[in-house]
């Protein structure tokens, strides 16, 4: 039986249906937008997250941009849809992928000749691409699944889910694919100070889906592994380098160290738009995170005033402790300046 | 100029002040109990923590109670201890270090000849060990203080300071004492999730005392020692065997690996107190703590109902992990079997 998982994003009846992210894990509350100032607040306030969920929702919000504008003629509609990207874009600046799907509305929107067939085209391509964004993880499930046994305990760290893209997730995609292959497995999720991913979202995606997980805490990656209580890890990215380098939550450096160290084979998720062919370590910058996220939760304090705080967003898994890279497009492996290429001409 | 810290458990004109660790970090308030059975509830609701600050508590409990107890013959005043040394022994069953206070204190009574003097040498014989306490970190301390070097940036987890003991710490004690030796250091302290002692009492003990101490998440200790943030770790111990297997708060094995990865040297500091020269790795029960911990913090939840936990409260760390083990009576290093016995015999 094939599962989607939660549906994080959706069109619907010329409207645009999300999970309201932020009342989790406490509540599981849909949000239903026509205007696409709500869409924008949403991408801002965190009611969606998620690299692929919010290219996907930026799009979804340019569709009803197109929908609401009173525009009689092309020019006029270009025009307000324009407007629309802006304040889209303005809500998450540096995140790529909102960028990259506000881009390919306007494109194609630049290519329509009416009104109408403007709107019918937006409407339509923002409707592919979250289908696409199924397909993808669906096929990266699929290429995954043949790399975890029947049994195995699988750890994952921060939420590589449904709930960070449209649905079926990236990771967790994988270890869907290898359930829905007829496999048993378990999974334990690690909690991901400081934003509380892992507990938050990864637990209660899989908990809601019917899985058998288990939370720690980051501290017990150690003491779970040295007890033979996982057998394989997989994460998402946030970026993967040709040379098979791989930027993902922070924390996740330490758990392949481990996995490494324990003899456990730690597995990246990541489709093809994930990966950055140009850039080299020397050039990615770690984004550092405020204090805050660190030193309270909500509105409790559990450190300090005016305490230092180190509190990076990212870390940086090298190559060497990479059992594998998992893509839509098949599996690189060691040496990665040889597989990864090859994934993209595999694709063209 | 030596500092000892902050006072955690003090006796003062015939009565018994403490830091109400519970307000931390938030407001550092001072109790101050005349009647035992609040320092019995003091020990349970965890006003007062941390091995031998407990152990110190109980005494100045029973100091107390014979102060109250209206006794007029040297039975009577035992009888009386011995139902207060009961009501004690009973907020924190499995703290080894509460039953050896109260066991020390009613073997110094039953060799009073009269109440009177029963009274004294109770008192007398509580203020000791709390002197002894501070003694024997200050020794520690120095002894340890020759492994670190000027500049050094130290990492430590969880809270093996002067909050948990009765003043100037272990691992933070050796801080302190590598500070007083006149080399400028830095810390870096964990958050030690799930009940960050890290962030609400290593952080603010640390700033109180005027230390460069910056907070990690649990996740960031492999980025920081990867980034070449940290020279050195410090750790206490809650028990340590004689082959120098160390059982610690849970994390503490994965900061170990990760130190040794990384060249990092990783020491532990704890008295002789701490060994426990019989058991074998077979013989030691890691306690599992209830799910709570990591599914809530105070009262809000940040994971799903009904999840599963795995939430060890110690793992541990094996003896090729560390550099050395510090204690009142030098500084054992490997191979353990043989250094750690020499260290009982130096003693005698």
């Amino acid at each position: 039986m094939v599962s989607f998982g939660l549906k994080t994003v959706e069109w619907k009846d010329n409207s645009v249906i999300m999970i309201d992210q932020t009342k989790l894990p406490n509540e599981l509350v849909y949000v239903k937008y026509t205007d696409f100032m709500d869409v924008a607040s949403a991408i801002k306030n965190l009611v969606v997250r998620g690299a692929p969920a919010i290219g996907v929702s930026g799009a979804f919000g340019l569709a009803l941009a197109s929908l609401q504008s009173k525009a009689a003629t092309r020019e006029q509609l270009l025009s307000d849809l324009e407007s629309a990207r802006k304040i889209l874009f303005e809500t998450r600046p540096t995140a790529v992928n909102l960028a990259w799907g506000l881009d390919r509305i306007i494109q194609v929107a630049k290519q329509g000749n009416d009104v109408q067939s403007i709107r019918d085209s937006i409407v339509k391509t923002a409707q592919e691409m979250a289908e696409d964004d199924i397909k993808i993880n669906m096929q990266m499930g699929k290429n995954g699944s043949v790399l975890f046994d029947d049994n195995d305990t699988i750890m994952t760290h921060c939420n590589a889910g449904s709930l960070a893209t449209v649905a079926y997730g990236t990771a967790l995609g994988v270890i869907r694919a290898t359930k829905e292959s007829g496999k048993n497995v378990k999974v334990i999720a690690t909690e991901t100070r400081p934003v509380q991913q892992g507990s938050r979202l990864t637990a209660f995606e899989l908990k809601h889906d019917g899985f058998d997980v288990s939370l720690i805490p980051d501290t017990a990656v150690g003491y779970s592994m040295a007890n033979k209580l996982v057998n394989k890890v997989v994460v998402g990215a946030d970026r993967v380098l040709k040379t098979g380098h791989v930027y993902n939550k922070i924390g996740t450096y330490q758990v392949a160290l481990m996995a490494k160290q324990h003899g456990i084979p730690f597995y990246v998720a990541a489709p093809l738009s994930t990966f950055d062919m140009k850039s080299t370590p020397q050039d990615v910058v770690i984004e550092q995170r405020k204090g805050t996220e660190v030193t309270q939760i909500g509105d409790r304090k559990t450190a300090p005033d005016g305490i230092n705080v180190i509190n990076p967003a990212f870390d940086m898994t090298p190559p060497e402790l990479i059992s594998g890279i998992i893509t839509e497009a098949g599996v690189a492996k060691a040496p990665f300046e040889q597989s990864i290429p090859k994934l993209f001409e595999a694709k063209k």
